[in-house]
Parts: structure tokens; sequence; C-alpha cells
């Protein structure tokens, strides 16, 4: 039998449901905040991401040559085609620019739940402002598109990778120091940090005063640990900001925390995530943050933030919390009682769809019967019964899926109440 | 400047705007005729679709190979996916199974206007029925998509193959001879037909025959032309029966178009196709039929019919005919008047999107004047101008953006009036 690749799904009518209400109630609250969509293609030049992450996102990604020999791959992400999109056809555009997106992502990743090897994301990048408000209300919008859908038990973590990188500074971490441990503060290996920083010879005092960083909720308290004020104290400030309008302003719920730890060539500064603890390991929903990559890519230097939220992590947030999606329902299956009833059945059904709802017919010419039968399988709120003695009074017969109850009604008294 | 691969697209937000006004209109049109959503991966073993297509068609579409060695494939079109998805999970489904998708497909084309490597296409399958009246229904949905778009231009051709295929038979061709002709009568070029048939050594009463049918507008003609009645009558009598119905009950325009040609292997009685003069020489914008797939594919027999729609041409030939696309408004644009006012702004921001409306605010701090030609610039009906005069007293100040004309506002009955 022919078979799916490995780490792709099909969506069945019913997830399409689900898929389709998660996207519409994103769309809407996007839209809300002003934002704008765009797309871009599935398939990019290679280049576009190794110009990203490096020539080692090559083993993640599906990479292949086209007839004309150039390496292309398909997408892993969506920021990059989106930055690469605003350079080159967007960049005139009044600032700030807000946009946002939907899109399947493609990684070469070994499956499992909530790891596909096909998956969708949504994500949205403010581009022309760094300013504390405009962080503060991209961070509140992501905290409300989950909300909004109806995800319930939510953690938005925030941190600052600048004031992070100062730390590492003041303990004079190399390069490669930095890459070793910054897996282990992700994770929270406290052990294995502390075992680290023994191998690299740091004095236990320093090491002490950097797990109490890690472990500060209170951003205030941020600066007791800071010697060289000048250096740092913009951004701190900056976040102090940031944290009054989400508190104040937007009424949001988070947590400070230092220890977040996202790419450090491509972030620059503040970075957040939201987890779904619904979803066990692999709980991260949405993660973003303030970003360099119009530099990178050769555009006109300008702050961009941007976040990116897992489609399918959501859908299974949802599920796990039992949330109660929004049923599709048929509001009429029409049943001809004999083949003599078709033709005037199908001119009723034109009738009917004109008043925009969703109507079926029987097809297969089956019965009254087996016709109820398969309109209750497929979820008809009402059937319609044409037969030729209540049709010679304009009449026909309508059935109540729900309650059995039927009754005779005027063919146009019925057009009329739809 | 890092590109896009050639042949494919970046969406802008004008773009998003018209392409999601299309799909919502097609996807309501589907649901009003109790069609349900699926969706299949981008990437697809090969073998899906050399089996559905033969291996010549490895040249027109991506292929390459996975980490494991196997082939994989951007999917050209959309329906061996779906009827991969059938046979594996769908089967049990009650029948009919009604089945409409939109996605992604990849062609290695040269690109021109109209044909991209990277499009998308919109369908829909019917599994289970092939009563006329199944038929019938399927086509004038194909058409009502599209007039319910707002596309006014629109040809509907009907075609049998079945038909077709027994004049083929009349005239003894071979299958070879089939396959040379068939592009032939598909271009109309007539008289490169009349050359094929002369080299063939048929004689010209045989062939003038041939060539009147291919003229035939009559389906009550067709029969004149018939030797062997049996063989073909059931076939014209549904085609008679599809055609009264779509005549007297869904009132649609069509013409009797035997020289419609699709794939022979693959499709195997009705087909029909509609065409949108203004697109130009690629004027194609939607095709369907009858076909067998399930049976190549393995799975239980069963009747299924389908069409596919350029979603992209749709949207192309609802420009060249300058259709009025819905435009996308912001419904307020906040400005705070320093900086002392953001605060208080950002909270007034939620108070208002919790309305759902659509709402910006200047993040810029760049001052009144500046933020009304910004807000001006992104579409914004009424600017709210938020400064400590008005505030002091629970007011704000609202500018109508068309007309200039602007009032001091209590703010809580700004709110209530939203």
């Amino acid at each position: 039998m022919l078979k799916l690749p490995r780490g792709t799904r099909d969506f069945s009518p019913d997830d399409m449901n689900k898929r389709n209400y998660v996207e519409n109630s994103m769309r809407a609250t996007f839209e809300k905040y002003g934002y704008k969509e765009v797309e871009t293609p599935v398939i990019e030049y290679l280049e576009l991401f190794t110009k990203k992450s490096g020539e080692t996102i090559i083993d993640e990604i599906y990479t292949f040559k086209d007839k004309g020999g150039r390496e292309l791959s398909l997408r892993p992400e969506l920021t990059a085609p989106v930055i690469r999109f605003y350079i080159d056809k967007l960049q005139m555009k009044p600032k700030p620019l807000k946009l946002f997106y939907f899109g399947k992502c493609y990684r070469y990743d070994r499956p499992q739940k909530g790891r596909y090897r096909e998956f969708k994301q949504a994500g949205c990048e403010i581009i022309g402002t760094n300013k504390p408000e405009a962080l503060a209300e991209l961070i509140s919008m992501s905290y409300n598109i989950l909300r909004n859908i109806g995800v319930k038990d939510i953690i938005l973590n925030i941190g600052n990778l600048k004031i992070l990188s100062y730390f590492f500074d003041e303990l004079k971490l190399s390069k490669d120091q930095r890459k070793y441990i910054m897996p282990l503060i992700d994770k929270s290996k406290i052990e294995d940090l502390k075992g680290a920083f023994n191998k690299f010879g740091l004095n236990e005092i320093k090491v002490e005063k950097f797990l109490n960083i890690l472990k500060t909720d209170d951003i205030c308290n941020v600066l007791n640990f800071i010697n060289d004020k000048n250096e740092i104290i913009d951004e701190i400030n900056n976040l102090k900001e940031i944290f009054k309008f989400l508190n104040s302003s937007f009424k949001i719920k988070f947590n400070l925390k230092l220890g977040i730890v996202r790419g450090l060539d491509y972030y620059t500064g503040l970075v957040f995530e939201i987890e779904a603890p619904s979803l066990g390991a692999e709980k991260q929903i949405c993660g973003g943050g303030q970003y360099d990559l119009i530099n990178i890519f050769g555009g006109k230097e300008t702050p961009t933030s941007g976040f990116a939220i897992g489609f399918d992590r959501t859908i299974i947030s949802l599920e796990m919390e039992k949330y109660n999606f929004p049923e599709e329902k048929l509001d009429f299956y029409i049943i001809p009682v004999n083949d003599n009833m078709i033709e005037k059945s199908l001119e009723i059904i034109e009738l009917i769809r004109n008043k925009n709802v969703k109507v079926d017919i029987d097809l297969l010419r089956r019965g009254v019967g087996k016709s109820l039968k398969y309109s209750s399988s497929i979820n008809a709120l009402n059937s319609i019964i044409i037969g030729p003695k209540e049709l010679n009074n304009n009449s026909v017969t309508i059935r109540n899926m729900e309650t059995g109850n039927q009754k005779i009604i005027k063919l146009d008294q019925l057009i009329k109440s739809i």
C-alpha cells in the first residue's frame, strides 16, 4: 500500500475543523494588533538558511539540487524567508511594519509526539522599532493569541541575552565555553553546569553568584549583581519599562528568567518563551525576541523582533486540555423519496443553498430509511424529505435530526424561514 | 542579494488580502455543498505520482532522496495524495464522501504568466457515487465556486472520454495514434488533425464524420453518429440526464464539447473544463471529471469524480476583470501625544481590542503630526489622540481620517460606541 512519508501527516475533516478554528482565531488576533499577513515559498535557496544558521543546519533540513544545479531547501523556519522578502520588496514601506504569517516548515528530525518532519508555524515580525512599548505589545500579543484560542495553562518567561552575555563576559567565558554551557542553562541542569564551571577553573563565589542570577525573578535585583553599571544599565531599564507595561497596561502574568537561551548569533536582546505544561517534555509552544537578521542578509539596518508559535503543539495543548472545539454541522440533508423527485429536489437544494447554509442531498438513490441513517452519520441538523404527495401541495417534510420530530411545511415558508 | 527561487513568489499584504478573500469564498461554497476539508503533506514518495502518471512525470516534478535513500517528491497535484489518504484511512466512512482541499503544488516548468513552479490549487473529490445528479451537482459547484467569488466571464465545456473513445475504436486507432492526435484535438488544430488522419490512411468520409462529431453541440445529435448503440447508449443517456439537471434544476450554462481531452488512462467518462477568456493563452481555470485512481492504488473499487481549480489563475482572472476586492481597514490608530501618555494609551488600546476591532498604536514616539501621516498610510479609519489635558477629563480626541473631522469624546462613551 502507498504510504505517506515518515514524519508527515494527513489531516481528516475533524482535524481540519480544529486547524481552521485555530488558524482563524490566530489570524483574528494578529489583525486586531494591526499585523498584516504575508506568505513566502516553501522552497528557498539553501544559502538563505546557512547564512542565518551556519553550515551545520544542512544536516537538519531537506536539501536538493534543482535541474540547474542550484541548492534548494525546504524551509525549516519562516523568519529568514520573511526578512529576505522584506529586504527585497518591503524596505520602503512606512515603519514600523507589522507582518504575520502561517506556513508549513520542514526538518529532518526523528519524529515524536509534537515533533514532525512537516510541521506548521505561525509567526510575526515587527520591523523598525525597538521601543519598550513595541516589545511589550509583541509579548502580550503572543500571550493573547494563545489565550484567545482557548489554551488555559501557559507560562510566559522573559529573559535578555544582552544581560546574560554581560555576565558571561564578567566570567570571561570563551566562545566555546559559552556554547558548551548554553544547553545546560536552557535545560536548567544546574549540577552539570557547576561541573562545567569547575572544569573551566572558575572560583566558587563567582559560580554561586552566577547561579543566583539565573534564579533571580525580580528585575530590580539584577542591578545588585552588576559591577560596571554603565555597560548594561540601558538594557535593564528597557526591560523594566517593558515589565511595567506588561504589568500595569496589559495585565499579563510572566516570569523573569535570565536563563532563557536562544541562538546567540541571532537574538540580540530581549527573548521570551511560552510553555504549555500540558505538552509534557516538548512543552515550548512559542519563542521569540529581538534579533538581527537584516544586517546579516545585507539590508539597511533597522531593529526587528518577532516570535513563532508551534501550530501543531497549540492544537495538541488544546486537545490535552479537553478543549471543546466548535463542531461543524450540516444544516439540511435532502432526501428525494424516489427517482422522479430528483429533478425537483435539486431545484429546491439550489433555493436553500442561496440562503448561505450548508445543504447536502442523497446522491445514491437509496431510499428514505438509509438516507436518514446517512444524514445522521454526517451530523445533519435537519432532513428534508421530498415526496410526490406533499410536493403536489407545494410542501415537504422536515425532520429535526436531534429530536426526531417531523412535520409537513410549505416550501416557500421553509425557504423564508432560513 | 538573496533571491527567491525561480517560478516562486512572495505574497504581500495586498496579495494576501486577495488570496484570503478567494480562499474563504471557495471554502464557503464547498461547505454549502456538504464537502469537508482535508489536507495532505507537500512531500510524498515519488512512486505515488509515477503510479498515477507513469515515469515520464519525473522530468516535470521536483524529486529528491531523503537521507535514507528513498525517493521523495514535491507533489505536482492533489488528487493522488487525497486518494492515497482515502485508501489508507477513510475507506470505511459512509458514502458518498465529499472532500475538498487547498494546497501548494510544484512543477518543474518554464515559468510564465499564470504558470509557476510553486502554485496553489483548490479541488475536491466525491467518492462512492456516479449517479447523474452527483455529477451534475459536482459540475454546478465548480461553476458556482467561480461565480460566487466574482469571476464573471467563464465558459463551461462538458465532454465524455468514453464516447470519444468509442469513436476512436470505430476508427480503429492504435494506442500510439490516439496519443498523437489527442493534443491536436485538445488545441482544436483541425488541419493538423486532418493531416494525421491522412497519414494513418483513414478514408475521408470517416474523417469528415469524426470532425463533425467534434463539432456537435447537441447531445441528442450524437446518437445519429453511432452504429452499435448498445455499447455506448448508457453513457449517452447518463450524459443527457446530467444535462437535464444542469439545465432545469441548476440553471447553469454550458457547452457540449466532445473534443475535451484529458489523460485517457486516468479519466473514465465525464470530463469538464472551465475557461476564463480574460486569462488569454493559459485560460483553463478548472478541470475535472470521473476517474479511476482507487483501483490503480490498490483500494476497493468505487466510483470517483472531482475537479481542480487553479487558485492563482482565479486571482489573475479577477484582476483582469478589475474585480473590486474587499479592502482591509484598520479601525483605530492610537497616538499618545508624549511619552508620559504611553502607559495609559496601552491600557486604552487593550480596552478597545477587547471589542474585537483592529487597533494599532504609535510605537516610535514620533509625535502627533508624523503619527497622523503614518495612520493614513496604513489605511486607519480613525485616529485616537491621547493627551494629558483631555485624559484628565477622562476624554480623548478622535479624528475621522477620511473627513479630517475631529472631536473630544469621553473615554467610556467611546468604548461603549464600538
